[in-house]
Protein backbone atom coordinates (compact mmCIF):
# COMPACT_ATOMS: atom_id res chain seq x y z
CA UNK A 1 0.00 0.00 0.00
CA UNK A 2 1.18 3.29 -0.82
CA UNK A 3 1.82 5.46 2.15
CA UNK A 4 0.42 8.57 3.02
CA UNK A 5 2.28 11.79 4.00
CA UNK A 6 0.49 14.87 5.44
CA UNK A 7 2.06 18.03 5.84
CA UNK A 8 1.31 20.99 7.41
CA UNK A 9 2.57 24.73 6.55
CA UNK A 10 1.75 27.59 8.32
CA UNK A 11 2.87 31.73 8.15
CA UNK A 12 6.32 30.91 7.72
CA UNK A 13 5.95 29.62 4.64
CA UNK A 14 2.49 31.58 3.65
CA UNK A 15 3.77 34.70 4.00
CA UNK A 16 6.90 34.09 1.86
CA UNK A 17 6.32 33.69 -2.08
CA UNK A 18 9.85 32.48 -2.81
CA UNK A 19 9.71 29.70 -0.11
CA UNK A 20 6.27 28.91 -0.76
CA UNK A 21 7.15 28.55 -4.45
CA UNK A 22 9.78 26.18 -3.57
CA UNK A 23 7.63 24.24 -1.25
CA UNK A 24 4.88 23.69 -3.61
CA UNK A 25 7.47 22.53 -6.36
CA UNK A 26 8.73 19.99 -4.01
CA UNK A 27 5.40 19.35 -2.61
CA UNK A 28 3.82 18.28 -6.11
CA UNK A 29 6.79 16.36 -7.00
CA UNK A 30 6.62 14.13 -3.44
CA UNK A 31 5.60 10.38 -4.37
CA UNK A 32 2.79 8.23 -2.87
CA UNK A 33 -0.60 9.99 -1.37
CA UNK A 34 -0.61 13.32 0.00
CA UNK A 35 -2.75 15.82 2.17
CA UNK A 36 -1.51 19.27 2.59
CA UNK A 37 -3.41 21.23 5.53
CA UNK A 38 -2.29 24.98 6.08
CA UNK A 39 -2.89 27.73 8.37
CA UNK A 40 -3.53 31.26 7.76
CA UNK A 41 -0.25 33.48 7.69
CA UNK A 42 -0.20 36.99 8.49
CA UNK A 43 -3.05 37.97 5.54
CA UNK A 44 -6.00 37.74 8.01
CA UNK A 45 -4.75 40.08 10.54
CA UNK A 46 -3.95 42.40 7.74
CA UNK A 47 -7.47 41.97 6.50
CA UNK A 48 -8.81 42.19 9.86
CA UNK A 49 -6.90 45.29 10.84
CA UNK A 50 -7.99 46.99 7.45
CA UNK A 51 -11.17 46.09 8.04
CA UNK A 52 -11.22 48.31 11.07
CA UNK A 53 -12.28 44.52 13.15
CA UNK A 54 -9.83 44.43 16.60
CA UNK A 55 -8.12 41.57 17.44
CA UNK A 56 -7.88 39.75 20.69
CA UNK A 57 -5.43 37.87 21.47
CA UNK A 58 -5.65 35.85 24.87
CA UNK A 59 -2.24 33.40 25.26
CA UNK A 60 -1.34 33.29 22.03
CA UNK A 61 -4.59 32.51 20.91
CA UNK A 62 -7.15 34.53 18.89
CA UNK A 63 -10.53 35.33 20.24
CA UNK A 64 -12.94 34.51 17.22
CA UNK A 65 -16.03 36.73 17.29
CA UNK A 66 -18.32 37.08 14.50
CA UNK A 67 -16.30 39.59 12.45
CA UNK A 68 -13.33 37.87 12.66
CA UNK A 69 -14.81 33.90 11.90
CA UNK A 70 -15.88 35.58 8.59
CA UNK A 71 -12.16 37.39 7.74
CA UNK A 72 -10.94 33.30 9.01
CA UNK A 73 -13.48 31.83 6.56
CA UNK A 74 -12.52 34.23 3.43
CA UNK A 75 -8.85 34.19 4.15
CA UNK A 76 -8.18 30.70 5.22
CA UNK A 77 -11.05 28.72 3.25
CA UNK A 78 -11.47 31.25 0.74
CA UNK A 79 -8.00 32.96 -0.51
CA UNK A 80 -5.16 31.00 0.84
CA UNK A 81 -6.44 27.60 -0.11
CA UNK A 82 -7.91 28.41 -3.40
CA UNK A 83 -4.28 30.10 -4.20
CA UNK A 84 -2.66 26.98 -2.88
CA UNK A 85 -4.99 24.52 -5.10
CA UNK A 86 -4.49 26.67 -8.01
CA UNK A 87 -0.73 26.92 -8.02
CA UNK A 88 -0.56 22.81 -7.14
CA UNK A 89 -2.57 22.26 -10.33
CA UNK A 90 -0.31 24.25 -12.19
CA UNK A 91 2.13 21.92 -11.07
CA UNK A 92 -0.05 19.25 -12.24
CA UNK A 93 -0.61 17.93 -8.74
CA UNK A 94 -4.73 17.21 -8.74
CA UNK A 95 -5.10 19.42 -5.49
CA UNK A 96 -8.72 19.88 -4.21
CA UNK A 97 -9.37 22.86 -1.86
CA UNK A 98 -11.40 21.28 1.24
CA UNK A 99 -12.59 22.90 4.79
CA UNK A 100 -14.42 20.50 7.65
CA UNK A 101 -17.89 21.78 7.06
CA UNK A 102 -17.52 20.23 2.86
CA UNK A 103 -18.69 16.55 2.90
CA UNK A 104 -19.09 16.93 6.71
CA UNK A 105 -15.27 15.71 6.60
CA UNK A 106 -14.12 17.53 10.19
CA UNK A 107 -17.05 17.85 12.79
CA UNK A 108 -15.45 19.66 15.50
CA UNK A 109 -17.51 21.37 18.69
CA UNK A 110 -17.40 24.60 19.58
CA UNK A 111 -15.18 25.15 22.50
CA UNK A 112 -16.68 25.83 25.94
CA UNK A 113 -16.04 29.01 28.10
CA UNK A 114 -12.36 28.22 30.10
CA UNK A 115 -11.44 30.29 32.97
CA UNK A 116 -13.94 33.13 32.45
CA UNK A 117 -11.91 33.33 28.60
CA UNK A 118 -14.72 32.72 25.75
CA UNK A 119 -12.50 32.34 22.79
CA UNK A 120 -15.22 32.11 20.46
CA UNK A 121 -16.34 30.27 17.36
CA UNK A 122 -13.26 27.87 17.98
CA UNK A 123 -14.07 24.35 17.75
CA UNK A 124 -11.92 21.36 18.63
CA UNK A 125 -12.57 18.23 16.29
CA UNK A 126 -14.74 15.66 17.54
CA UNK A 127 -15.02 12.99 14.15
CA UNK A 128 -12.98 12.44 10.88
CA UNK A 129 -14.81 10.88 8.19
CA UNK A 130 -12.53 8.99 6.29
CA UNK A 131 -14.34 7.29 3.69
CA UNK A 132 -14.27 10.71 0.91
CA UNK A 133 -11.16 11.31 1.68
CA UNK A 134 -9.94 7.75 0.98
CA UNK A 135 -11.55 8.24 -2.10
CA UNK A 136 -9.86 11.48 -3.02
CA UNK A 137 -6.15 10.12 -2.17
CA UNK A 138 -6.88 7.05 -3.88
CA UNK A 139 -8.00 8.98 -7.05
CA UNK A 140 -4.52 10.87 -6.92
CA UNK A 141 -6.49 13.55 -5.68
CA UNK A 142 -4.21 15.75 -2.99
CA UNK A 143 -6.76 17.03 -0.59
CA UNK A 144 -5.68 20.99 0.53
CA UNK A 145 -7.68 21.28 3.86
CA UNK A 146 -8.20 24.85 5.85
CA UNK A 147 -8.75 25.03 9.39
CA UNK A 148 -11.83 26.01 9.04
CA UNK A 149 -14.31 23.42 10.57
CA UNK A 150 -18.11 22.98 11.04
CA UNK A 151 -20.38 21.71 14.27
CA UNK A 152 -22.87 20.61 12.03
CA UNK A 153 -25.44 23.05 13.51
CA UNK A 154 -24.41 25.48 11.05
CA UNK A 155 -21.71 27.12 12.38
CA UNK A 156 -18.49 27.27 10.72
CA UNK A 157 -15.51 26.83 13.34
CA UNK A 158 -12.12 28.37 13.46
CA UNK A 159 -9.53 24.92 14.15
CA UNK A 160 -6.15 24.64 14.90
CA UNK A 161 -4.12 23.66 11.89
CA UNK A 162 -1.94 21.73 13.87
CA UNK A 163 -4.83 19.84 15.35
CA UNK A 164 -6.46 19.10 11.83
CA UNK A 165 -2.94 17.40 10.80
CA UNK A 166 -2.74 15.42 13.92
CA UNK A 167 -6.60 14.18 13.83
CA UNK A 168 -6.33 13.59 10.24
CA UNK A 169 -3.63 11.64 10.82
CA UNK A 170 -4.95 9.52 13.35
CA UNK A 171 -8.12 8.72 11.44
CA UNK A 172 -6.14 7.60 8.24
CA UNK A 173 -3.78 5.44 9.95
CA UNK A 174 -5.98 2.48 9.66
CA UNK A 175 -6.29 2.89 6.11
CA UNK A 176 -2.22 3.79 5.49
CA UNK A 177 1.09 4.22 6.41
CA UNK A 178 0.80 7.80 7.89
CA UNK A 179 4.22 10.22 7.64
CA UNK A 180 3.00 13.70 9.59
CA UNK A 181 5.04 16.07 8.46
CA UNK A 182 5.41 19.70 10.75
CA UNK A 183 6.94 23.16 8.87
CA UNK A 184 8.32 25.62 11.55
CA UNK A 185 10.53 28.17 12.53
CA UNK A 186 13.32 25.64 14.31
CA UNK A 187 15.65 23.40 11.67
CA UNK A 188 13.99 19.97 14.26
CA UNK A 189 13.56 19.80 17.98
CA UNK A 190 16.97 21.31 19.21
CA UNK A 191 18.85 20.10 22.53
CA UNK A 192 20.02 24.10 23.18
CA UNK A 193 17.09 26.24 21.84
CA UNK A 194 20.06 28.54 20.96
CA UNK A 195 21.87 26.17 19.02
CA UNK A 196 20.26 25.26 15.61
CA UNK A 197 23.11 23.26 15.10
CA UNK A 198 21.68 20.67 17.97
CA UNK A 199 18.83 19.30 16.28
CA UNK A 200 17.88 15.52 17.73
CA UNK A 201 17.68 13.72 14.55
CA UNK A 202 15.84 10.98 15.89
CA UNK A 203 13.43 11.22 19.02
CA UNK A 204 12.50 7.87 20.64
CA UNK A 205 9.99 8.29 23.62
CA UNK A 206 13.19 7.29 25.99
CA UNK A 207 15.13 9.87 24.71
CA UNK A 208 12.30 12.67 25.10
CA UNK A 209 11.85 11.34 28.88
CA UNK A 210 15.55 12.53 29.38
CA UNK A 211 15.20 15.47 27.98
CA UNK A 212 12.08 16.45 29.71
CA UNK A 213 14.26 15.39 33.13
CA UNK A 214 16.77 17.64 32.60
CA UNK A 215 14.78 20.09 31.51
CA UNK A 216 15.56 20.54 27.51
CA UNK A 217 12.68 20.78 26.00
CA UNK A 218 11.52 24.47 25.60
CA UNK A 219 8.17 24.75 27.08
CA UNK A 220 6.56 25.74 23.47
CA UNK A 221 7.65 22.60 22.26
CA UNK A 222 5.85 20.60 24.89
CA UNK A 223 2.67 20.30 23.83
CA UNK A 224 3.72 19.62 20.10
CA UNK A 225 5.60 17.03 20.88
CA UNK A 226 3.46 15.39 23.70
CA UNK A 227 0.39 15.83 20.67
CA UNK A 228 3.25 13.58 18.34
CA UNK A 229 3.80 10.64 20.26
CA UNK A 230 0.19 11.00 20.85
CA UNK A 231 -0.31 10.29 17.09
CA UNK A 232 1.98 7.88 16.96
CA UNK A 233 0.39 5.64 19.94
CA UNK A 234 -3.06 6.10 17.51
CA UNK A 235 -0.65 4.25 14.89
CA UNK A 236 0.88 7.31 13.08
CA UNK A 237 4.37 5.71 11.99
CA UNK A 238 6.57 8.70 11.79
CA UNK A 239 6.15 12.56 12.98
CA UNK A 240 8.54 15.03 11.37
CA UNK A 241 9.79 18.19 12.27
CA UNK A 242 11.78 21.06 10.62
CA UNK A 243 11.85 23.98 8.10
CA UNK A 244 10.18 24.17 5.05
CA UNK A 245 13.29 25.53 3.41
CA UNK A 246 14.81 21.79 3.13
CA UNK A 247 11.30 20.39 2.66
CA UNK A 248 12.78 17.74 0.40
CA UNK A 249 15.58 16.42 2.62
CA UNK A 250 12.94 16.82 5.75
CA UNK A 251 10.66 14.18 3.69
CA UNK A 252 13.92 12.22 2.69
CA UNK A 253 14.60 12.03 6.30
CA UNK A 254 17.43 13.74 5.81
CA UNK A 255 17.00 17.01 7.66
CA UNK A 256 14.96 17.60 11.11
CA UNK A 257 13.73 15.83 13.79
CA UNK A 258 12.00 12.45 13.08
CA UNK A 259 9.83 11.13 15.99
CA UNK A 260 9.33 7.33 16.08
CA UNK A 261 8.19 4.53 18.99
CA UNK B 1 -31.30 6.76 -13.25
CA UNK B 2 -32.23 9.13 -10.78
CA UNK B 3 -32.50 12.74 -12.49
CA UNK B 4 -30.10 15.44 -11.48
CA UNK B 5 -31.22 19.02 -10.57
CA UNK B 6 -29.05 22.09 -11.34
CA UNK B 7 -30.38 24.83 -9.41
CA UNK B 8 -28.46 28.62 -9.31
CA UNK B 9 -29.44 31.22 -7.10
CA UNK B 10 -28.17 34.58 -6.95
CA UNK B 11 -27.47 38.00 -5.07
CA UNK B 12 -31.68 37.83 -4.74
CA UNK B 13 -31.75 35.21 -2.54
CA UNK B 14 -28.23 35.22 -0.76
CA UNK B 15 -28.85 38.68 0.45
CA UNK B 16 -32.03 38.30 2.00
CA UNK B 17 -31.28 35.84 5.08
CA UNK B 18 -35.40 34.55 5.63
CA UNK B 19 -35.43 34.20 1.70
CA UNK B 20 -32.24 32.02 2.27
CA UNK B 21 -33.35 30.13 4.77
CA UNK B 22 -36.06 29.05 2.57
CA UNK B 23 -34.36 28.09 -0.18
CA UNK B 24 -32.28 25.81 1.77
CA UNK B 25 -35.05 24.08 3.63
CA UNK B 26 -36.30 23.11 -0.18
CA UNK B 27 -33.10 22.38 -1.34
CA UNK B 28 -32.41 20.02 1.57
CA UNK B 29 -35.77 17.93 0.92
CA UNK B 30 -35.80 17.56 -3.44
CA UNK B 31 -35.21 14.65 -3.99
CA UNK B 32 -33.01 13.04 -6.32
CA UNK B 33 -28.99 14.38 -7.47
CA UNK B 34 -28.07 17.65 -6.76
CA UNK B 35 -26.04 20.19 -7.20
CA UNK B 36 -26.09 24.36 -6.36
CA UNK B 37 -24.44 26.77 -8.02
CA UNK B 38 -24.13 30.17 -6.48
CA UNK B 39 -22.83 33.73 -7.54
CA UNK B 40 -21.90 36.57 -5.09
CA UNK B 41 -25.05 39.14 -4.23
CA UNK B 42 -23.72 42.59 -2.38
CA UNK B 43 -21.20 41.09 -0.07
CA UNK B 44 -18.33 41.67 -2.55
CA UNK B 45 -19.34 44.67 -3.84
CA UNK B 46 -19.63 45.95 0.15
CA UNK B 47 -16.33 44.12 1.03
CA UNK B 48 -14.38 45.99 -1.94
CA UNK B 49 -16.30 49.30 -0.46
CA UNK B 50 -14.95 49.10 2.60
CA UNK B 51 -11.34 47.87 1.33
CA UNK B 52 -11.34 50.99 -1.12
CA UNK B 53 -10.75 48.85 -4.52
CA UNK B 54 -12.40 50.71 -6.83
CA UNK B 55 -14.84 48.88 -8.78
CA UNK B 56 -15.51 49.10 -12.69
CA UNK B 57 -18.50 48.26 -14.33
CA UNK B 58 -18.56 47.94 -17.98
CA UNK B 59 -21.61 47.17 -19.26
CA UNK B 60 -22.88 45.85 -16.30
CA UNK B 61 -19.94 43.78 -16.33
CA UNK B 62 -16.86 43.68 -13.99
CA UNK B 63 -13.86 44.80 -14.37
CA UNK B 64 -11.78 42.02 -12.33
CA UNK B 65 -8.28 43.28 -11.45
CA UNK B 66 -6.14 41.82 -9.23
CA UNK B 67 -7.81 43.20 -5.88
CA UNK B 68 -11.01 42.99 -7.17
CA UNK B 69 -10.27 39.15 -8.05
CA UNK B 70 -8.89 38.60 -4.13
CA UNK B 71 -12.21 39.71 -3.02
CA UNK B 72 -14.51 37.49 -5.04
CA UNK B 73 -12.03 34.93 -3.88
CA UNK B 74 -12.47 34.98 -0.18
CA UNK B 75 -16.39 36.07 -0.66
CA UNK B 76 -17.99 33.47 -3.42
CA UNK B 77 -15.25 30.52 -2.57
CA UNK B 78 -14.88 31.12 0.86
CA UNK B 79 -17.68 33.02 2.97
CA UNK B 80 -20.57 32.54 0.87
CA UNK B 81 -19.74 29.21 -0.26
CA UNK B 82 -18.58 27.83 3.44
CA UNK B 83 -21.72 29.54 4.69
CA UNK B 84 -24.03 27.65 2.34
CA UNK B 85 -22.18 24.51 2.77
CA UNK B 86 -22.34 24.85 6.50
CA UNK B 87 -26.21 25.52 6.40
CA UNK B 88 -26.90 22.45 4.27
CA UNK B 89 -24.91 20.08 6.10
CA UNK B 90 -27.44 21.62 8.97
CA UNK B 91 -30.07 20.30 7.50
CA UNK B 92 -28.85 17.45 6.99
CA UNK B 93 -27.46 17.41 3.38
CA UNK B 94 -24.02 16.01 2.73
CA UNK B 95 -23.15 19.43 1.00
CA UNK B 96 -19.54 19.97 -0.37
CA UNK B 97 -17.92 23.41 -1.37
CA UNK B 98 -16.65 23.14 -4.87
CA UNK B 99 -14.38 25.84 -6.90
CA UNK B 100 -13.68 25.22 -10.51
CA UNK B 101 -9.68 24.97 -9.39
CA UNK B 102 -10.82 22.15 -6.78
CA UNK B 103 -10.09 18.64 -8.26
CA UNK B 104 -9.65 20.86 -12.13
CA UNK B 105 -13.11 20.01 -12.07
CA UNK B 106 -13.57 23.48 -14.04
CA UNK B 107 -11.39 24.54 -16.35
CA UNK B 108 -11.31 28.22 -17.84
CA UNK B 109 -9.63 30.44 -20.45
CA UNK B 110 -8.86 34.15 -19.31
CA UNK B 111 -11.19 36.81 -21.44
CA UNK B 112 -9.11 38.29 -24.21
CA UNK B 113 -9.76 42.18 -23.96
CA UNK B 114 -12.48 43.04 -26.50
CA UNK B 115 -13.19 46.18 -28.24
CA UNK B 116 -10.45 47.72 -26.26
CA UNK B 117 -11.92 46.36 -22.95
CA UNK B 118 -9.85 44.50 -20.32
CA UNK B 119 -11.95 42.57 -18.06
CA UNK B 120 -9.09 41.04 -16.53
CA UNK B 121 -9.14 37.82 -14.87
CA UNK B 122 -12.56 37.20 -15.97
CA UNK B 123 -13.11 33.33 -16.99
CA UNK B 124 -14.93 31.60 -19.68
CA UNK B 125 -15.03 27.60 -19.25
CA UNK B 126 -13.81 25.44 -21.71
CA UNK B 127 -13.90 22.10 -19.62
CA UNK B 128 -16.04 19.88 -17.34
CA UNK B 129 -14.21 16.94 -15.45
CA UNK B 130 -17.10 14.80 -14.93
CA UNK B 131 -15.51 12.24 -13.07
CA UNK B 132 -14.89 13.87 -9.76
CA UNK B 133 -18.46 15.32 -9.99
CA UNK B 134 -20.26 12.08 -10.95
CA UNK B 135 -18.62 10.34 -7.78
CA UNK B 136 -19.78 13.17 -5.59
CA UNK B 137 -23.82 13.20 -6.87
CA UNK B 138 -23.67 8.77 -6.64
CA UNK B 139 -22.18 9.18 -3.35
CA UNK B 140 -25.01 11.32 -2.16
CA UNK B 141 -23.31 14.41 -2.16
CA UNK B 142 -24.89 17.77 -3.30
CA UNK B 143 -21.60 20.12 -4.66
CA UNK B 144 -21.90 23.75 -3.70
CA UNK B 145 -20.16 25.63 -6.87
CA UNK B 146 -19.18 29.00 -6.06
CA UNK B 147 -17.91 30.99 -9.53
CA UNK B 148 -14.19 30.69 -9.20
CA UNK B 149 -12.85 28.99 -11.64
CA UNK B 150 -9.02 28.33 -12.66
CA UNK B 151 -6.91 28.44 -15.86
CA UNK B 152 -4.70 25.59 -15.07
CA UNK B 153 -1.37 28.12 -15.45
CA UNK B 154 -1.61 29.29 -11.35
CA UNK B 155 -4.38 31.59 -11.83
CA UNK B 156 -7.65 31.67 -10.73
CA UNK B 157 -11.23 33.18 -12.52
CA UNK B 158 -13.89 35.65 -11.93
CA UNK B 159 -16.77 33.36 -13.72
CA UNK B 160 -20.36 33.53 -14.57
CA UNK B 161 -22.99 31.73 -12.43
CA UNK B 162 -25.12 31.30 -14.45
CA UNK B 163 -22.87 29.79 -17.12
CA UNK B 164 -20.89 27.59 -14.52
CA UNK B 165 -24.69 26.16 -13.84
CA UNK B 166 -25.18 25.63 -18.00
CA UNK B 167 -21.70 24.19 -18.34
CA UNK B 168 -22.24 21.67 -15.59
CA UNK B 169 -25.58 20.92 -16.67
CA UNK B 170 -24.52 20.19 -20.58
CA UNK B 171 -21.33 18.14 -19.59
CA UNK B 172 -23.19 15.86 -17.34
CA UNK B 173 -26.52 15.28 -20.10
CA UNK B 174 -24.81 12.08 -20.84
CA UNK B 175 -25.05 10.80 -17.74
CA UNK B 176 -27.98 11.93 -15.79
CA UNK B 177 -31.41 13.30 -16.85
CA UNK B 178 -30.83 17.15 -16.44
CA UNK B 179 -33.20 19.59 -14.65
CA UNK B 180 -32.04 23.15 -15.21
CA UNK B 181 -33.11 25.71 -12.24
CA UNK B 182 -32.36 29.49 -12.45
CA UNK B 183 -33.43 31.41 -10.07
CA UNK B 184 -34.13 35.45 -10.95
CA UNK B 185 -35.95 38.56 -10.02
CA UNK B 186 -38.85 37.77 -12.03
CA UNK B 187 -41.85 35.11 -11.95
CA UNK B 188 -40.83 33.53 -15.05
CA UNK B 189 -40.47 34.77 -18.75
CA UNK B 190 -43.40 37.19 -18.70
CA UNK B 191 -45.39 38.33 -22.11
CA UNK B 192 -45.93 41.27 -21.06
CA UNK B 193 -42.29 42.49 -19.31
CA UNK B 194 -44.50 45.05 -17.06
CA UNK B 195 -46.69 42.14 -16.00
CA UNK B 196 -45.87 39.49 -13.70
CA UNK B 197 -49.34 37.51 -14.10
CA UNK B 198 -48.34 37.04 -17.97
CA UNK B 199 -45.98 34.18 -17.42
CA UNK B 200 -45.16 31.72 -20.15
CA UNK B 201 -45.59 28.86 -18.29
CA UNK B 202 -44.23 26.40 -21.37
CA UNK B 203 -42.08 27.72 -23.56
CA UNK B 204 -41.32 25.63 -26.99
CA UNK B 205 -38.31 26.88 -29.92
CA UNK B 206 -41.66 27.83 -31.80
CA UNK B 207 -43.29 29.82 -29.19
CA UNK B 208 -39.98 31.50 -28.59
CA UNK B 209 -39.41 32.42 -31.99
CA UNK B 210 -43.10 33.89 -32.29
CA UNK B 211 -42.58 36.45 -29.35
CA UNK B 212 -39.15 36.81 -30.70
CA UNK B 213 -41.07 38.22 -33.76
CA UNK B 214 -43.49 40.12 -31.69
CA UNK B 215 -40.82 41.52 -29.95
CA UNK B 216 -41.93 40.08 -26.86
CA UNK B 217 -38.80 39.23 -25.67
CA UNK B 218 -36.92 41.56 -23.61
CA UNK B 219 -33.54 42.29 -24.44
CA UNK B 220 -31.92 41.19 -21.53
CA UNK B 221 -33.69 37.59 -21.80
CA UNK B 222 -32.53 37.27 -25.04
CA UNK B 223 -29.11 35.66 -23.91
CA UNK B 224 -30.61 33.78 -20.86
CA UNK B 225 -33.21 31.89 -23.22
CA UNK B 226 -30.63 31.84 -26.29
CA UNK B 227 -28.23 29.92 -23.73
CA UNK B 228 -31.19 27.65 -22.23
CA UNK B 229 -32.04 26.51 -25.73
CA UNK B 230 -28.38 25.53 -26.11
CA UNK B 231 -28.43 23.55 -22.93
CA UNK B 232 -31.34 21.64 -24.66
CA UNK B 233 -29.77 21.06 -28.23
CA UNK B 234 -26.76 19.92 -26.06
CA UNK B 235 -28.83 16.88 -24.03
CA UNK B 236 -30.38 19.01 -21.39
CA UNK B 237 -33.84 17.94 -20.45
CA UNK B 238 -35.65 21.05 -18.89
CA UNK B 239 -34.41 24.45 -18.10
CA UNK B 240 -37.13 26.31 -15.61
CA UNK B 241 -36.72 29.78 -14.62
CA UNK B 242 -38.67 31.72 -12.31
CA UNK B 243 -38.52 33.32 -8.62
CA UNK B 244 -36.83 31.66 -5.68
CA UNK B 245 -39.65 32.31 -3.49
CA UNK B 246 -41.82 29.43 -4.65
CA UNK B 247 -38.63 27.25 -5.10
CA UNK B 248 -40.55 24.07 -4.51
CA UNK B 249 -43.54 24.87 -6.64
CA UNK B 250 -40.76 25.81 -9.28
CA UNK B 251 -38.66 22.22 -8.80
CA UNK B 252 -42.23 20.47 -9.23
CA UNK B 253 -43.17 22.15 -12.62
CA UNK B 254 -46.54 24.18 -10.44
CA UNK B 255 -44.19 28.00 -11.29
CA UNK B 256 -42.07 30.12 -13.61
CA UNK B 257 -41.51 28.97 -17.36
CA UNK B 258 -40.43 25.41 -17.88
CA UNK B 259 -38.54 25.06 -21.41
CA UNK B 260 -38.21 21.88 -23.61
CA UNK B 261 -37.28 21.15 -27.01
Amino acid sequence: MQSLTILKIGGQVLDHAALLNQVLDAWSNTPGHKILVHGGGKLATQLAEKLGIPQTMIEGRRITDDATLDVAVMVYAGLVNQQLVAGLQRRGLNAWGCSGASGNLILSKKRAPKNGVDYGWVGDVIAIHTQSISWMLTAGICPVFSAITHDGQGHLLNTNADTIAQSLATALASSFPVKLVYTFEKAGVLLNVEDEASVVRRLTPALYDEMKLKGQVHSGMLPKLDNAFAALQSGVQTVVLGKADVLIELLDGQSGTEISL
